[in-house]
């Protein structure tokens, strides 16, 4: 049963992308304003929704931070509309034609943007991810099914129910929005595999998931990142510069896949970088966990395990190391990182251009704060998330990164010989 | 012991591919030539291999189609050669940057193109692909881990162990070209899981493969190519040009993934177009599988199965179908078409729109040959196959195709507020 509801989900989304891919801009403009203004009108119902989410969120013992993320609030459904006119700005990948060019025998030849067709989005507890990703989806031409977190049923229907009624009033073909009404586990396995309907399909979520979705699905993935991201001080680095960017980077919103999560130091400047360091994270409550040599020189300090190098701790926590040149740091990179993002703090323009060069990861920084990584900040607009992958898609995607290409081929009866 | 020998050499390619993202062009070039002067030194080396391989499959009774595709002869060890040197002249894609911008904060944020880090590849027959690949990997500063057919095994053994010397000898570090020198068929599943080492697969080969590494696969897929193209002859084409364009497509080399598979005809000129179509396709040897109209208007056609609409035959076979109109030709193709590559013949602009707008395939072609779908025709150079996914690729793979890229994001003291 699960399964014949599962193909005329597919069947209906892939169906409403062949119409998608030919809607005009205009027309995807007036849903995504109408998807807005039916978010508006109906906040109370979507938060008598996102109400019983909550009761039975505290029934089953979901810590605060989990409530705190799945609570819907008059603000945050206002803000989700915003987050929809947003993209009514920002310019329609679909049909730019590039590199088009007039081959030697008068053939011409070029590549033309085109949606991915159906993308598949399996994602946990936010209920606003419902609303940002149906908007980025539609606005790059693309139907989108989606499998929210089963403790965020309720407010996800409601605000799948919401929006695609209002797309499909404008214009929308039927089928372009989808949720996946059920909390059957089956349900998101099954998308994982349904090759015939999707063509795409991205993770949302913690590391569990991710691995998960990695591990069993055929239909490709786009996958989103977790971010265990280095700062390197060069020995050469202006301290106080150095100094403004670990705080802000570490401290600035720990609990995200951009912050900073190991702290790295020239043995040369770790006498006099350290301590300035320490105090001001301590200040903000940062707990450090380091090397023997960053433990001689700062006190109250834990010593770092193995693990600790390798951990993602969206936390007030970090770990630190003192490295003996650039080298070290760049090779300590590289065997504990997850190649999201990377900075080296420096004034030398040789050890900046090496670390860019040699440092492999989806965002390179010199003399700036990881945090930067993001999509807005980018100038890509909104982001559907960032991609730790190097296929299709590298850092914060964006509407390009929700497409495709296809060669487009001008003749006047040309045959091949 | 297969799986120490596997870690073994997935550890040595990735250790490689860090080593070999920063070599210059010139090693790289060096290196291409070297290993193409090698090829020509070692050719009666190389023969003596294959003749064992020859002699086995003849044991084994393979058929002479699949002799010839093992067949090395001191031609074909040139053309492999040749095939190094062209790749010489090929920009290197590799460290380009582009759209670099200033942020409204001052903060520059670019794209740098780098390698993708070790590639997979996992081939039947021929054992040119050996070379190509290695040479395209190199080339693009990938590593490369090779998984050949077993009837080719001491041809593949020959022409990696000559290659890969001659790269190192000119400045590749060693691990950078491997053979899996192992008929065992585990080596081919432990490839599709070595998350850890492997950063994409490509499969080349039949069906058969590519499913089976589709299904199993963890690591990334490069899905190349079935093609079952459609020329569709619109009422207003030019019949003459028509002709010559619809005997090109499938008799210039059936054998491959972009010839013509399907004919479909507008019913007002049916009548007209289908009796010379017939004349000049059966006097080339090819069978004709028509629908129930077509067959009212040739002789000698044998009535189209429901299989026939969806079968690639990469044979002098080709099925016929008379629609009423470009809608239906266009559904047609979205039911049986597999994204590859497919053709209008029109002389209507609007018509021509339409035909490119709304067909989903790596390349669309107005009033020209699908056997045009190729790297060198569309100006991209050699290329490692032809995708027919949406991911990352889709058409020819070029260079530019084995590549990644990562932000370069370039502060002064940067801090997000």
């Amino acid at each position: 049963m699960l399964e014949n509801q599962m193909r005329e989900i597919g069947e209906s989304a892939k169906k409403a992308s062949y119409v998608l891919a030919g809607i005009s801009t205009e027309v995807k403009n007036q849903a995504l304003q109408a998807m807005a203004r039916a978010l508006e009108e109906r906040v109370e119902m979507i938060i008598d929704a996102n109400r019983q989410d909550m009761d039975d969120g505290r029934a089953k013992g979901l810590s605060d931070a989990l409530l705190d993320r799945l609570l819907l609030t008059p603000e945050r459904v206002k803000g989700m509309a915003e987050g929809l006119r947003e993209l009514i700005g920002l310019p329609d990948p679909v049909g730019e034609v590039s590199n088009m060019r007039t081959r030697p025998n008068g053939l011409r030849v070029g590549k033309m943007r085109v949606p991915l067709g159906v993308i598949g989005i399996i994602y946990e507890a936010r209920p606003n991810v419902t609303v940002d990703a149906a908007g980025l989806c539609l606005k790059a031409g693309n139907a989108v099914v989606m499998r929210g977190g089963s403790e965020a049923l309720n407010s996800n229907m409601a605000l799948a129910n919401v929006i695609s009624a209002a797309a499909t009033s404008a214009g929308i073909p039927e089928g372009a929005i989808q949720l996946v009404p059920t909390t059957d586990r089956e349900a998101a396995n099954m998308m994982m595999t349904m090759n015939e309907y999707i063509d795409v399909l991205i993770p949302r979520g913690g590391t569990g998931l991710i691995k998960v979705v990695t591990a069993h699905a055929t239909v490709p993935v786009l996958q989103t990142g977790v971010g265990n991201c280095h700062t390197y001080v060069e020995e050469d680095a202006d301290l106080d510069a150095a100094l403004k960017i670990v705080v802000n980077a570490k401290t600035q919103r720990p609990g995200v896949c951009n912050a900073l999560e190991t702290l790295l130091v020239h043995d040369k400047v770790a006498q006099e970088f350290l301590p300035m360091a320490a105090d001001a994270l301590q200040e903000k409550g940062v707990e450090l966990r380091g090397c023997p040599r960053t433990q001689e020189i700062i006190r109250d300090c834990t010593p770092a395990a193995e693990d600790d190098w390798g951990t993602e701790y969206l936390d007030t926590v970090m770990a630190v190391k003192v490295v003996k040149d650039i080298e070290e740091a760049i090779s300590h990179i590289q065997s504990y990182g997850t190649k999201h993002s990377e900075a080296i703090i420096t004034n030398s323009y040789k050890k900046a251009s090496l670390f860019v060069q040699r440092v492999d990861a989806a965002a390179v920084f010199v003399n700036a704060s990881t945090r930067f990584t993001d999509g807005n900040q980018f100038g890509l607009g909104a982001e559907i998330g960032i991609s730790t992958q190097k296929l299709h898609a590298r850092g914060p995607m964006g509407l390009e990164e929700l497409t495709s290409s296809k060669f487009i081929v001008l003749g006047d009866g040309h045959v091949r010989s």
